[in-house]
């Protein structure tokens, strides 16, 4: 039922990804089912099929980038939002099946966009170790558990789980990498404003792009709506014709996000909404409000200006 | 009371002059009490004070420009609002007490605005007459009636009513002349939207002048107001300090001009409510609407989002 | 010739005006040959048919806005350029032939911006005098001479002139009021740049009145040119149709005016130059430069900018 | 040397995949030398270190979208430029060792994009088919050609290069799909415009995101030039800073072109230029050029606003 706490949680998968450590800071997923899927597409229409309650995908890496997979899973089907982000530090360790020096790995396992991450250290510390690629974080775990390969780059959580050894810890290049996940449900009405939230919305612009992306951002800055995050996705109709994801500052609760939403369906061609969500404590710290210098952008201003309308509608100038 | 029909109207005097000929063309002004006013403050004090209902006062000549003693009247003092606009052609004649070759006229009285709207005319029919600058066109009506001068330029109502006779008729240089005149009554709910009507502002920026003019207009583009006019006005206390008179094309009891008079109202000093009221025939063309290419400005438009924002706050994405 | 400094003066008459006054604060005025007109147009003509080398009109006052004969003049007819402004003090005197009480005062000659500035000293003083217009301040002065009225309002240079006493002095209600004044001559290269210099503009816009204006205020934001003054003024050709006076911090010979010029030359109807000129000490403190928060907008930047530009285009990228 | 026609060529590899495909339509690379890189920054860097003259590289698909790799490494490193575009028709085939019933298949090898790229043809076709995530099409066709699996989904240019037949061909569930690839140099003077170019970018923007990236669009829309393509990609340091990869229509020997990077230079963190090329035929029509109803963009009024500057800064104002 919409506004019932989830319970049945599914994540991206395998055991022993990112995506299960992600879920398991929430307490509700910690006391309830978690259940991996294979991809993001099953994972989230595990959700639309009414067989999970919620679903923890990624959404992006401050390293690798947007999530293109869950984009395009957002943007298109039966319409899911976001109702909570959670935001991980990405750290990688290098296992094995048992302790042994370095320089006795002649291979090692890594997901391509993980072993890009730890490309320094692994010239530095493996010059001689052929990299082999494999398709996922937790693969390079049980290949390496299984023998394949001499040794893993893997996330903490997949080293206990298939019986291997810590070599090396926190190998990424940059040891402050985060991850971006989203726990998305049904559409439900959001929890009400924290006074720090996002609204996260996929928008289709009309004809040519220059006037319509530029249209959007005024929409946006007239209401001194932050733009925090914009990403663009292609339709798959031709080159040139994109889906654009932004993350706005706000709430949808709010007169100006309300007001600034409202302009956005008028003029673009399509505007999905995929939630309002309270921001995670690992957010960047919040950007300057509005176009800069411009006042008056507050919910009391709101409050203000709405009354005085209705004050003049009435005839009641003073 | 507010909402009455006004039955006591006062006008910018002296009898004879346009501002007359304007007020006359109102069926209930032909029907009420019509008092000429010594001046415009006049004029608008007698209706704040109760004695007059309306006032007929000029706004803007298409040759002459506006008439800013009617600007500043509306920007301060207690409120008032323009409920009525009424555009007329100007049309100036030469008359004399008696038919007579105007090789005989040796002086010409003169406002000195109508002598600037006839000079070619002037030079080329009275080349060696001389152009004496009096206050009004009524008075230069009534000091050729009393023999001070041979001739004068004046309104057609100005003729019959001092005992003159035509010489010459429509010596205008440009014969497309108008004035715009307003109704002004105290305040009061506006009539019902026609479709096609204006509201006026009298608007006072922040700060600098450049991000502050720009964020107006933006406000006003972004929801597809037009702006008909601009006008400024010193405030009085320094130079480079302006008070903002726009004329915009909307109604206030329409969405989209709601939405931008609050938005004006959060990011200015001060918005003082001129009136809404329907566009008079004579108005030039309708201009495009909002920024060209610029679609969804409709009221279904504004409907259509306003309903969409109360299904997502509700959890009804569809 | 264009580059003399000019030693022919015209100025708006008649003696003993403001004008005069502005133009004595001129050093180069002091030593030449100084001639009143009869009216701004004249002053003008006579610049423009090689009469005058140079003449100092009014452009607004604080109080009672724009002098708009002269932005008629600027905009319409041969070219002239500003090429200095002079902002003076505008004070009022009462004067008479001869030291009187103020009860005895039953008439007081004054041109109705004079009047209306000193409205309220008059109310409070002068209760039971008739305030009769005339047409100039000097007229007021002479007049009173002449002993048709009682006493004048006028300006201090037509006290001795005319042979008159001061009876009260500073009786404006505000008593900050300055009056700008132009020195206007034919086009020659304007004086090098000082730093803090005014660029002034009579631009015609294209089309509807929105988006047009708006482009407009865009091209000068975009290049950090701040708008210190807007006014419109109708072309005369019918309601609706306006030149907007547009007076820019800057000078034509630095880049970011050359760049927003040709930006406002290449998007409107028509620009014309009406000079670059140093702004004179009375001005108001600079604005806040460009867009609030823009960088990147200093003489310098423009310079590195296009330095920049040559090596990209010569394959030189680094 | 700069400015030579290259002769060594490198591609994305391995052999037979969309990358040599791409590259042999090339004339010049047909004639010359083609060596496949194991990685894009693998093509990359041998051209950065003189190894080869240029890299075919893919940039964004039309149903993938970008190709972040190839957007990461022109952001960093040494700067190399896009000299040329191609866009080629993705089409898949389902290929064997030898022709066999589609019953009779039990495992698929896929690259995971070109098994997304076909899902709904394998759901109708080969229901109960394993499909096998490998790590390229080249790698499915190698694979396959071992025996390892059943059938392969390849690129046309893998089938006979593995001794592999066709079982079906355009298996895509879009047919219309495209790759754009670049040819990548060390930087040299671009060649000239046709007319129709693209002139590409990266542009780190400052401070909060909103007005900076509102002012980034501003300064390509006030000189009328067309956004064709906007991608942002992390920067690596937290989340939330991005670098905007921009495709722009125009070429940077072009005046308005020129005008447009340097106010980016102005007001960006930094800009790097990645090179101005005619557009590939299969490119999108054109959009509108610059904001809608904005005229006097054209070279010749560019020419035209720079005589005109030229005229007036020296006071040849007419």
């Amino acid at each position: 039922m919409p506004g019932t706490p989830p319970t049945r949680f599914v994540y991206l998968g395998p055991e022993g990804t990112f995506a299960e450590q992600a879920l398991r800071t929430l307490p509700a997923a910690e006391r309830g089912i978690r259940t991996p899927a294979r991809s993001v597409p099953e994972a989230m229409d595990s959700v639309r099929d009414g067989d999970a309650d919620a679903a923890l995908v990624p959404l992006e890496n401050s390293v690798g980038g947007a999530v293109t997979v869950t984009l395009d899973e957002l943007a298109t089907g039966s319409p899911l939002v976001i109702t909570r982000e959670v935001v991980l530090p990405v750290e990688f360790q290098l296992a094995a099946p048992r302790l042994l020096p370095l320089t006795e790995i002649r291979s090692v396992a890594a997901h391509p966009q993980a072993s890009t991450q730890c490309r320094g250290w692994l010239a530095a510390n493996l010059p001689d170790a052929a990299v082999v690629d494999v398709l996922s974080n937790a693969a390079a775990a049980i290949s390496t558990a299984e023998g394949v390969h001499d040794a893993a780059v893997c996330a903490p959580i997949g080293v206990p789980r298939n019986g291997l050894v810590v070599l090396a810890d926190k190998i990424a290049d940059r040891t402050d990498a985060v991850t971006r996940f989203a726990l998305v449900t049904r559409p439900a009405p959001p929890a009400p404003p924290t006074g720090d939230d996002l609204t996260s919305l996929a928008v289709s612009i009309r004809h040519d792009q220059v006037g319509a992306l530029l249209a959007v951002l005024t929409e946006l800055a007239v209401r001194g709506i932050n733009l925090t995050r914009i990403e663009s996705r292609p339709t798959g109709e031709r080159l040139g014709t994109y889906v654009f994801f932004l993350d706005c500052s706000g709430h949808v609760a709010e007169p100006r996000m309300g007001e600034a939403l409202q302009g956005l369906r008028r003029i673009c061609a399509e505007v999905r909404f995929l939630g309002s969500f309270a921001k995670h404590r690992w957010s960047p710290a919040a950007h300057a409000e509005g176009i800069p210098g411009q006042d008056g952008l507050s919910d009391a201003d709101f409050a203000d200006s709405a009354a005085w309308l209705t004050r003049i509608r009435d005839g009641r100038v003073t």
